[in-house]
């Protein structure tokens, strides 16, 4: 409801229609790819601690920990990267204007995404979910779309922000 | 409510626990990826459409229709990769015995693919879109969730098939 | 001989001119880039056994045991889009109408290349070659190509089908 | 003189060792790759140029344009990469705090780098030099290493920002 | 039967065993993917002057046109990679001794490599496949295997150098 | 002094244009690209030296060791490949004649980069930098533009060889 008044407001109001001169003009751009490749990281990192634990073939075990940190760190790159396609082609400067925190989340979205390829350490990647969360949040907002919280259909079931469609 | 009752059957009747050994055993699958990608096709015969009926500068023309047409063989390109890995990581015999459609289905999905890429007909990229849906209904059902339809949130706001999450 | 009257034959009973209409029209395409790849997966999977079983500097360890994974990696992810290019681009209807195991065929594959990628088991990696010495053989027959079987000249030399030129 | 009077202020008043948490920690980063890759942009602008005010064979025509502008995409693209990777990876909070602009700037690269892509205006494309070699001098500032600006010995020659080494 | 008798030859006189220290040692090298791509730009350049020798929908021609250069430019790309793996990993200081003419040899397919990129003349394209067919004809030397030329078995149907499985 | 001289000279005596004739005609090359690529070879071996030595959490250990890895593999392929592009594209036979060593040191370059693929001897890696740096001093000799070599501003802060700008 809210959404849709604010949304109503913004078109009143004049808000510039800044997404006229994306990359390719009016291309389309969703988070949603940003969020399940984050999601993906947390996912690695459970399989890896699981993995860990267990006692077994020496070979095998490289096989799959190799595997493991490989799919980590290509998630949190194309996480990394649809975030800045986004934030370079999609969000202009009035968006900045109205949402002044977007140029420092966006920093922190990178650093968060380089701490999980470093590390094993998993509140740093259930971070980089949330931060991206809230980056989805404000993109739909420019939109005038609300949003909801809804775990995601696959493990590790953490909430996604998904619009109202 | 079909779709909780016939998911609560699969479990009930054993339905093999088939998603247990995928690629990385339990990843993250989502047909919205390749979904979004084959829109991105519709949308750039459209841009392409748009720019041809201009006249202008011969040398912008050149250089948008260049990134048009690299644009949409990219993502057409995605799409087929999306629905080529669900369907041999996720997908098992089981699914395909209680959806002997499937492997047809995939097939239709890549001829399609490859027509947008030669192509510059509209239709043709609809009916993309329409079999990525299509494969998408029925990977939700193998989930035992189900789902709705909605128009995309972006241009050109085609229906794209939702999970109901 | 039997080949090259079955091809004659085709031509006759106007097999439909399906090649014209592949991905680039008239396309190159050719199974043998997937089969090397997929021997790759094997032969990977030998450096792999042959390092395990050496004793000797962890760091060396390390850095081969590493490369050979992902080299295995890689190669499998290859052999299985190549044999996509070709399915999605080349094989049309009238093909699988003749050959209806085809799309089926390409599923075991596609499950195929997964094992190997998630496993050390180098039966699944034979048995990934074998799939795709399958998938030749009807490729060149389509073609009205005759093939034979031969060592391949490099290890691990296992028996790849090569058209008769 | 002055940076490197500044590098040793900052490392008595104990500047924290950001430096120290980078990607892979202690990696190396250059903005030079950015550089160049925008210097690039401008060059192939400039062969468009002069290639369309020829006449010529039309087949060669559009080869080299469309080769051009490939070139072009892919060049900005990785100009927008490498700051990302300097900005995710290297820059931290304190040097944020003691460059306050260093978000907005890196939206600004990002906004110019999307420019250059759709449009063929060469005014652009210097202001996409111009943006970076804002980004290369701060950067070296944070490593108390003094700059200074010379032309490229490439065409177009623009003038860059390099480190005295 | 000549080259059997040097492989023999080879092995008595203690050619010594530089393929066991190849990139990955014992790799699986074969130029004939470098053929298949170096054939394919042939076959581009049949196709674009097919295509510019037509009448028709403008839209249509500017889809195809620049999928065929894009494709010419990829496998230019991928025969001149090819062909540097397999110099850079496989062949080795008593490689270069016997056959003293090999880096020039390479030199020259990288050079003949960039001008079918840059040029649409045909004559330079089949000079590229003939360059790639000298290699792969001491690279088979070199392992002690026969070669024998035939037609490839798709368009443009040039003449291929083959191992004599 | 004395390559200004060379340079002068070289242009008097009709030094062939051929740079005029590189895959994109004028490109813009620039050995520092390979050479920050090598120099990380060096640095990721430091770091897998630093590591092995520690003792600590195994699933941090294989976490940082695969990445080193694979950051030691990309760095020195992309070395290997700027070299290449330069060889193939901007050195043409007048340069050969003048400096007949070049394709020699260039096969010597392309071993170097998959020894230090293979193996985790630093001395492998530093010998790869130094003959890259060669392979910069004659580049840059060839453009008429001197060198220097100075340490570069990261570590492992090996010397490189820069031009006189």
């Amino acid at each position: 409801m809210f959404y849709k008044l604010l949304a109503a407001l913004d078109r009143k109001v004049k808000f510039p229609e800044a997404q006229a001169h994306c990359d390719i003009p009016c291309g389309i751009y969703d988070p949603i790819v940003a969020q399940i490749n984050a999601l993906t990281v947390v996912r690695m990192l459970d399989l890896m601690a699981d993995l860990d634990a267990t006692t077994g073939d020496k070979l095998a075990y490289h096989n799959s920990m190799s595997r493991y940190i490989a799919v980590k760190e290509e998630h949190a790159e194309k996480a990394k990267h649809e975030i800045r396609v986004i934030f370079g082609d999609y969000i202009k400067a009035p968006h900045v204007e109205k949402y002044p925190e977007l140029p420092t989340l966006v920093h922190k979205i990178m650093m968060a995404g380089s701490k999980v390829r470093q590390s094993t350490d998993r509140a740093a990647a259930v971070e980089f979910v949330e931060l991206i969360n809230k980056f989805a949040q404000i993109f739909w907002e420019t939109k005038g779309i609300s949003t909801k919280r809804a775990k995601a259909p696959y493990k590790p079931e953490l909430e996604l922000v998904y619009p109202n469609l």
